[in-house]
C-alpha cells in the first residue's frame, strides 16, 4: 500500500499556523513563500514515495549486514541515496555558501517528515549529516569548513555522532574517549563508542565523525569533553581520499526495528591512534554537541510524525478494504468494510487527530526557529529563540511518544493480521519504539523542560505561552460554533493544568526535585498534549474562515472535525497528568529499594 | 535475568481480596486453602522459574518451523512439554472423573500467569486445551467425552480452536467451512481455517480439533454455525490412534511475536474430507464456543499480567545494575544505578502498580468464576455469575492494553540497550500486542461490556459494583491514613466518572448507537482501570490491617505504597475518559468516508 505524502495539510500548516509569509519577510527567505514550499514538497514527495518508501520493507526484510569491518547497506539503499543526492535534498536547510539551497526549516521540515514517513531507517544517515553540519557550522575551523562542509551539504560524505559508550549514555560525564594533542595541532583519538548510526556504511565514499573524547589532563566530568572530526578517510589538501583513519566498525547489532539502519560499535585508535581533528575549543565539546543534538531532537519528532502518518496511511486502507460485521447502527445492510465501524473510526480518528497536532506543532517550532536565526531584529530572535527552545523537548518528547500510541493503534486495526510482519503495520511499531529513546530519551527531554526551560526562569516563558494560547480561546469562544466551544472548553481545562503544574514545577524543583522530577515525563506529556492542541485550536479558526471564503471546503471541514476530535479525546487527558504531577512525586519515589 | 513467580502477591490476593475461606467452603474445594494453595503454587514455580522461562528467548531465536506439513517446535519445548504434563498441570483446574486435581479457578489462575509469564508461546499449548476441555465437558455428548477428555486433560493431547477463516475474522457470520452429515452421525468436514494457535505441533500424539462449521443447509450468519471435534488422528474404539485424518497443516505464520508458538493455517478436506463429530447441537456452535472463548479471554487476560510483571521484573533487574548520572536529589554522590532516578523509579512503580492491580482484579473475578459455578446456593451462583460476567471482558481488554503499556515502558527502561534484541525487553513488547487481538479484539471486549454487560440490564449490575465499591471508599475514610485518604478521593472521581457513563451507554446505546460504541474502548477502559483501583483500595486496607497486626511488614508498606501510586498516577485518568466517552462519539464519526 503506497504512501502519499500530506503536501496539502503540510501547506496548511506552514500558511495558516507557522506564518510562512511572515518567513518571507526574512532576510534570505524572500522567495521561499508558498509556492516555492509547494514545488519543494511536490518533488521531494515523488523521491520518497516513488524510491524511497518502496525500500522500507525492503530494509526490514534485508537489514545492513556486517562482515571484515565493512557493512552492506539493504539492496536499493545505496543507489536511492545516490537520488537523494542528486536532488540536493541534504543540503536544503544548508547554507548556500557551502551548496546547500538555504530554505528555512519551516519548509525543510516537511520533507524530513516525508523522507522519515518513507524510511526512518534510511532517513537516519541525511539526518546525522544534518547535525554534523551544525555542529561546524557553530563551531569549526574555517579549514575543518573548507574541508568538510561541502561535501555534507552535497551528501557526497556523510556525518555521524559519536557520544555513547558502554559506561556513558545519558551520562556523557562518564565518557572516557581518550584524545591525544600532537605535534602538528591534531589529535589521536582512542576508545570504544556503540549506539552510532550510520557510523559504518556503503552508501559514501567517507563518514565525518563528529566524536566526544576527553584531551589528556582535561578536568573531569562533562566539562572535561571536546569534540573532534574524526574522518573515516584522511583528506588531502587538494580535498581527495587520502590514508583509512584508524577507526573500524567491529559489530553491528541486531536490533528490534530500524534495522536497514546500521548500528555500529566503533573502535578508535587500535592500531596507532585515529587522527582527529578539534571542533572548537578544548573542554567545550559538549556545549557543540548540544548543537547537534537540539537539531537532531526536532528530527526525531519528525520521525515520530512521519511514522505516525505512515502508520495512519496503512491503516485507513486496511479500514477501508477489510468487510467484517455489521454497522451498529444499521447504516449498511450486511457486513461493512471496518471502516464503518465506530471504535475503528475511534481509532483512525485518534491517530490522524495526533499526527497532524504535531505536525501543526513542530511546523510553528520551525518557524520560530527560521526568526530565532535569520530574523534582523535581536528581540524578535529573542523571543522566538525561547519559544524555539521551550518547543524542543516537546516536539521530540511527545510526538515520539504519541508515535508509540498511533502504531500500536495501526497494528489494532490490522486486527490479526497486524500481527503478520507481511502486513507492514508491525514493522512501523517495531521502528517507533527507538524514537522514545535515543538522541535523549523522553526522561531526558523531561528533564531539561523542567530544569532549563521550566524552572530556570521561574516559569515565566511557559506563562506567556499560555497566555497566548487564551487568546486563542478568546477566539473560538467569539467564534461561537459548536466544534470552536468545545476545543475552547477544552483548551481552558488543560491550559489551567498547565498553569497549575508550572506553578508547582517551578516553585518546588530545587526544594522537593524528587516530587517535581518524579512528575516530569507527565509534565511534559500534559505540555505536549496541550501545545499541539492549541495548534489544533487555531487549525480550527483558519479552517472555518477558510470553508467560510471557498477555499477548499472539504479539507477544511476535516480539519474542523479532527481538531474537534482532538480536543475531545486527547486534550480530555491534560487535567488527569495535572493530577498525577501534583500528588503523585511521594508515592512514585516511596518505595523502599529493597521493595522493588 | 532469571524470573520468580510473585508467590507472596498471589497469596495476598486469595487470602485477602478473593477470599479463598470463603472458596473453601464450597463443596469439593474443601482442601483448596492457603497452604494447598500455597503447595501448589510452589510446584508451579519450580516448573515455570528452572524449565519453562529459560526457552522463552530460545523460542524467539529459533521459532517453531514448517516442512512438508510438519511443525517442529523449539528445541527444548517437547521436553518441557513432557514435564508441563508429567506434573498434573494442564488437570489442575479439570474434574477429577477426567483425571484433573479439581482446583479453584481462584488457584489456577495463579499458575496460569505464572506460565505465561514464562513463556507465552509455550503457555499457549495448554490454554488452548483448556478451552477444548471446556467445550466437550459443557456440551459434548457423553460418547465425545469418554474418548477424548481424560486424554486432553492429563495433555496427552492437546486442543486447538478453529474459528478464523479469511473473510471471518472478528464476524463469525462470515464462516464458511462446511459440514456434510455421513450416514454413520459423522460429519465430512471441507474449508481453510487461518490462525489457528497449536493447530499443528510435535509436542503431543493427538491434537483435538474445535472447528465452526455450517452443516449443509444450515440458516446463513451466526445461527447456521455447529461445532465439530476433528481429531488430527482419529481415534479406535479402544482408544488408540487410528488412521490420519484429512486436516492438513499448509504454513505457518511469520509473526512479530510469540514466534514458538506455531500460527497454522489448516486445510480441512482437500482429500476426501475430514473426518468430525458434532459437539452438542447443530446451530448452536457459537454459543459452545463462547464457553471456549470466555475461558480462553480470561486467560489471555493472565497472559497479560504475566508478560507485565515479567517485563517489570527485568527491568527492576536493570535498574538495580545500571549506573548513570547522579540523582536529582544529591542523595547518592555521583553516578548512581538508574533505579535511584525519580522518573525511572515513576516507570517501575506504573509498571508493579498496574500489574499488581489487574492480578488483583483477575483473582477476585476467579472467585466469582468458582462460586458461580460450584456454590450450591443458586442465588449465590447467579449473584457471582453476574460479576464474573462483567469481569471477564475488563481482565482481558484492560489487562493487556495495560499489558502494552508495561512492556514498552520496560524497553524505556533499558534505554538503548532495550532496543537491542539481546537484552530481552524487547521481546515482551513484541509479544505481547497480540493480546489486544486474539480471542477478541479490545474493541470486541468493549462490545460486550457496552452491549450484553452494561446496557442488556439497563447499568443495573454496573451499578451494584459501583455501590460496593462506594462501600470501600467509605472504609478508607475511616482508616484515616494518607495513602487511605487519597485513595478514597481517586476512588470516588472514577466512580463518580464511571455512574456517569454507565447513564450514557445504557440509555443511549439503541438510540445512538454510534455515540456509545465510538466511546465503548474507553469506556473499557475506565471501568478496567477503576476496578483494578478499587481491588487496590481494598488491598490498601488489608495490608494496613495486617502490617499493624506485625504481618510481614514490609511486604505490606510496600502495597500501601503501591495501591497509592495506583491512585495517584493511573486512577487519576479515569475522569478524562469519561469526559471523552460523554462528549466525544460525534467527532469521531463526524468525518466524511472519502476524507480519510
Amino acid at each position: 500500500m503506497s504512501y502519499t505524502a500530506p503536501i496539502k495539510d503540510m501547506l496548511f500548516c506552514m500558511e495558516h499556523l507557522a506564518g510562512l509569509s511572515q518567513v518571507t519577510q526574512i532576510p534570505g527567505f524572500e522567495d521561499a513563500g508558498l509556492e516555492t514550499a509547494q514545488a519543494v514538497l511536490q518533488e521531494s514527495a515523488k523521491l520518497c514515495e516513488g524510491v524511497v518508501e518502496p525500500l522500507n520493507i525492503q530494509g526490514d526484510i534485508n537489514p545492513s549486514s556486517f562482515q571484515n569491518g565493512k557493512v552492506t547497506t539493504t539492496p536499493g539503499f545505496k543507489e536511492a541515496y545516490q537520488q537523494f543526492m542528486a536532488g540536493g535534498w541534504q543540503g536544503l536547510q544548508h547554507p548556500a555558501d557551502f551548496g546547500g539551497q538555504a530554505l528555512p526549516k519551516t519548509i525543510g521540515a516537511a520533507c524530513v517528515e516525508m523522507l522519515n514517513a518513507s524510511n526512518i531507517s534510511f532517513a537516519l544517515c541525511p539526518l546525522l549529516t544534518d547535525g554534523a553540519i551544525e555542529a561546524l557550522l557553530t563551531a569549526g575551523s574555517d579549514a575543518l569548513k573548507a574541508t568538510y562542509l561541502e561535501k555534507l551539504v552535497t551528501g557526497e560524505w556523510t556525518g555521524s555522532m559519536n557520544l555513547t559508550e558502554p559506561q556513558a549514555g545519558s551520562d556523557l560525564a562518564l565518557v572516557r574517549t581518550k584524545a591525544d594533542p600532537q605535534p602538528d595541532g591534531s589529535y589521536k583519538v582512542f576508545g570504544t563508542k556503540i549506539f552510532i548510526t550510520y557510523g559504518e556504511h556503503d552508501m559514501a565514499d567517507n563518514i565525518v565523525h563528529l566524536v566526544l573524547a576527553r584531551v589528556s589532563g582535561a578536568p573531569e566530568g562533562v566539562k572535561g569533553i571536546s569534540l573532534f572530526v574524526v574522518p573515516k578517510f584522511l583528506v588531502n589538501t587538494d580535498g581527495s581520499l587520502g590514508a583509512r583513519n584508524d577507526v573500524h566498525c567491529v559489530s553491528i547489532e541486531h536490533k528490534m526495528g530500524i534495522k536497514a539502519s546500521p548500528t555500529a560499535v566503533l573502535q578508535y585508535g587500535d592500531n596507532g591512534g585515529a587522527i582527529g581533528y578539534l571542533v572548537g575549543e578544548e573542554n567545550r565539546g559538549l556545549e557543540y554537541m548540544f548543537i547537534m543534538m537540539n537539531a537532531a531532537r526536532y528530527g526525531v519528532g519528525m520521525q515520530g510524525i512521519g511514522v505516525s502518518d505512515r502508520a495512519y496511511q496503512r491503516a485507513v486502507q486496511y479500514a477501508r478494504d477489510r468487510v467484517q460485521s455489521r454497522p451498529v447502527d444499521g447504516s449498511v445492510a450486511g457486513s461493512a468494510a471496518i471502516i464503518h465501524h465506530p471504535d475503528v473510526r475511534r481509532m483512525l480518528m485518534t491517530m490522524r487527530a495526533t499526527t497532524e497536532a504535531c505536525r501543526a506543532m513542530a511546523s510553528t517550532a520551525a518557524a520560530a526557529y527560521d526568526a530565532a536565526h535569520h530574523h534582523p531584529d535581536a528581540e524578535v530572535r529573542k523571543a522566538n529563540a525561547a519559544f524555539y527552545e521551550f518547543m524542543v523537548p516537546l516536539v521530540k518528547g511527545y510526538s515520539t511518544e504519541m508515535s508509540l500510541v498511533v502504531t500500536s493503534l495501526g497494528v489494532q486495526v490490522h486486527g490479526g493480521m497486524g500481527f503478520i510482519e507481511e502486513t507492514g503495520a508491525a514493522q512501523y511499531y517495531r521502528d517507533a519504539k527507538i524514537l522514545t529513546i535515543y538522541e535523549g530519551t523522553t526522561a531526558i527531554q523531561a528533564n531539561d523542560l523542567v530544569g532549563r526551560k521550566t524552572a530556570r526562569d521561574g516559569g515565566k516563558n511557559a506563562q506567556d505561552i499560555a497566555a497566548q494560547i487564551a487568546k486563542t480561546e478568546a477566539q473560538l469562544l467569539a467564534s461561537g460554533t459548536e466544534a470552536a466551544q468545545s476545543m475552547a472548553q477544552r483548551l481552558k481545562a488543560a491550559r489551567q493544568a498547565f498553569l497549575d503544574v508550572v506553578e508547582f514545577v517551578a516553585g518546588k524543583a530545587k526544594a522537593s526535585p524528587n516530587a517535581v522530577y518524579a512528575g516530569s515525563v507527565p509534565y511534559l506529556m500534559l505540555t505536549g498534549n496541550l501545545l499541539a492542541g492549541w495548534q489544533m485550536g487555531r487549525a480550527l479558526l483558519a479552517a472555518q474562515d477558510q470553508a467560510a471564503l471557498g477555499v477548499d471546503v472539504a479539507f477544511m471541514q476535516a480539519k474542523v472535525v479532527t481538531a474537534q476530535f482532538y480536543a475531545e479525546h486527547i486534550l480530555t487527558q491534560v487535567p488527569g497528568l495535572r493530577d498525577s504531577v501534583l500528588a503523585g512525586g511521594e508515592s512514585a519515589c516511596a518505595l523502599p529499594l529493597d521493595a522493588f
